[in-house]
């Protein structure tokens, strides 16, 4: 069966997007700057994307009836989160073209195939095996050695999912830990920093890479991303280099983050590939106030099959998750000077969850 | 009757917003931004604004049904265009919070107490006398001499209901241009250039103004707005201490625009005022690229009760509407660098209308 082709979209033109959480909201805001129609479909009753959209379709995803009418209603779909549930990307698939293509889906959804996926690529990782069993994790753990990190292969995020084993820990334990569900151990990475690249990729194959950002996490979650990180110059075209060709590789259409490890290896700092997000992704809101071109923005552009921009930066950037309760912080952001505040409209505050963000530009020179 | 007073709103509060052109809706894109619902009531079923909000009201200004579901529906309500019937004004303000207050509608609705106003407050504006007849028309042509410029009191904009009287012009065709009905008639301005300034006041009296605005008009529609203007900073300073002073004169809450003439007086730089619009303002939409807050960010916090940011520009400036058929270089204006466009999703394209715009910021030094 021949599915729908990517086509260039034209004013007017509906963006379907898959999924109704912070990423989906400013998607639409982005798609609605250019003149398209956003269609926002989630199962959530209060999803934040529902409200800067006039047309939106809330049921879930295994739902045919709505899938359909979602897909006579919009010209192209996207999503905001990759765990998109495969029948509803297959399902879509048939009937519109859905961009990134859903095979990137697949394999980032399970951190093996991922993994391997890089390492295929000659990309450097954390060494990782596959562990099916609790015999298999014995295994695995004699190879890779201690300490090491145990890692569900699916729907982890924020950290879930995940446990360290130093010399001593109970393997047991750990098994038990990630639901003795199919897993991913991989050796312990005594990294430096943490950085990332949000990557586009047009219809046409043109890659833009925004700077580098290095991201600190707190808890597991994205706390604070600084732009540029605090890299050489030449490590910085190397973590772009290799997001330029995992992109490359998927014939990716859309905007995708790769989440890579600083670590020095016999004196030297170069970086692994940890994870790849088929995305726009939370450590490139600062786009939003700190670039000539938002994430969000050249996503839209890609999926409608547009041309990307090449972004500049306004500034040396700091970009701060506002997560749970730190969002009753609002009102003394409101006031500092060049921040810029983001709120996502959560109608309720729930520890871990992300409320919204600020971003600081600061001026080249301070 | 004690009308509703303005109260500081909270996350998850809703604007409602009267008028659904791109003013409307990009008021509305900067609500979500901040975390708060928008709410357009406009009556043309194809309102651009209606498709960024999950709640929208299509109704008359004089439904008191649909005025009445849509106060109870909001926090506070603001309003995107000068002309909004008294009726609806005067309905909803007894019912909600209107900012900016109506009384500021009143004024700027008629050239004539408008005119009055910025004079009584001794700001420098073109000499001027009220027709309301042919009869009158003939006296005030004698006291003000001509060239002089013969103005409709109300609804006039991008250049209508306007009519340049010079020496030997019959003045009996000027008032029928003008549609025999209540106008004002000025002295004709020489001016060297024409600017503005976008000033915001918040609910507790402060002011911010953005650095001036340099105005080019074609066929009496806003074309290029350049910033800064080309004037010396006390001139500058001239220009915003005026917007200010015009603020506070109205005890004015959200942003108000007040365009100028530069002209020169005994070889010296002056301005005159030539008219206020008591709402966001096209010459202001550099700010959603241009600056670290945006003219619509500043209009919401101001009623919403909240605190204004100071704004810092990123460079210099230039932003060009797109009007009718120009929209149609909207492909061109995606890949040039630097170029951030902005498309209001209209329908259709018309002689005069506004399309969109483009924002090209150029970095200090270049």
């Amino acid at each position: 069966m021949t599915l729908p082709q990517p086509r260039v979209l034209a004013p007017g033109d509906t963006i379907g997007i898959l999924g109704g959480g912070q990423l989906g909201r400013m998607l639409a805001l982005a798609a609605a700057k250019l003149g398209l129609h956003g269609h926002i479909y989630a199962p959530e009753p209060d999803s934040p994307a529902f409200d800067v959209v006039r047309r939106s379709t809330r049921a879930d995803y295994s739902d045919e009836g709505a899938l359909d009418r979602f897909a006579r209603d919009v010209d192209v779909v996207t999503y905001e989160f990759e765990n998109v549930p495969a029948f509803a990307a297959t399902f879509l698939a048939a009937r519109v073209p859905v961009l990134p293509d859903p095979k990137a889906l697949a394999v980032t959804q399970d951190r093996f195939p991922e993994k391997s996926f890089v390492a295929g690529l000659s990309i450097p990782t954390a060494q990782f095996a596959s562990v099916e069993d609790f015999t298999g994790l014995e295994a695995a753990a004699r190879t890779l050695g201690r300490p090491c990190v145990l890692k569900c292969r699916r729907f982890g995020y924020d950290g879930k999912g995940q446990v360290i084993i130093r010399d001593g820990a109970d393997l047991a334990a750990a098994w038990r830990e990630v639901g003795e569900a199919p897993s991913i151990l991989e050796t312990f990475v005594p990294f430096e920093r943490e950085i990332s690249v949000i990557a586009a990729r047009s219809l046409d194959g043109r890659v833009e890479c925004f700077d580098v950002c290095e991201n600190e996490h707190r808890n597991h979650i994205l706390k604070v991303t600084r732009v540029p990180a605090r890299i050489p110059p030449a490590l910085a075209g190397k973590a772009r280099a290799i997001a330029d060709k995992i992109a490359v590789a998927f014939d990716y259409v859309g905007v995708l983050a790769v989440e890579m490890f600083v670590v020095r290896e016999r004196g030297e700092e170069t970086v692994l590939v940890n994870e790849i997000a088929p995305r726009v992704h939370n450590s490139g809101h600062w786009t939003l106030d700190g670039a000539s071109v938002s994430q969000f923005e050249q996503h839209i552009r890609a999926v409608a099959g547009w041309p990307l921009m090449r972004p500049l930066r306004h500034g040396r950037i700091e970009m701060t998750n506002l997560i749970g309760t730190e969002v009753r912080d609002a009102a003394k952001l409101l006031i500092e000077p060049g921040a810029s505040l983001h709120l996502y409209g959560k109608r309720s505050i729930q520890p871990g969850r992300k409320m919204g963000h600020v971003t600081r530009v600061f001026r080249e020179g301070t």
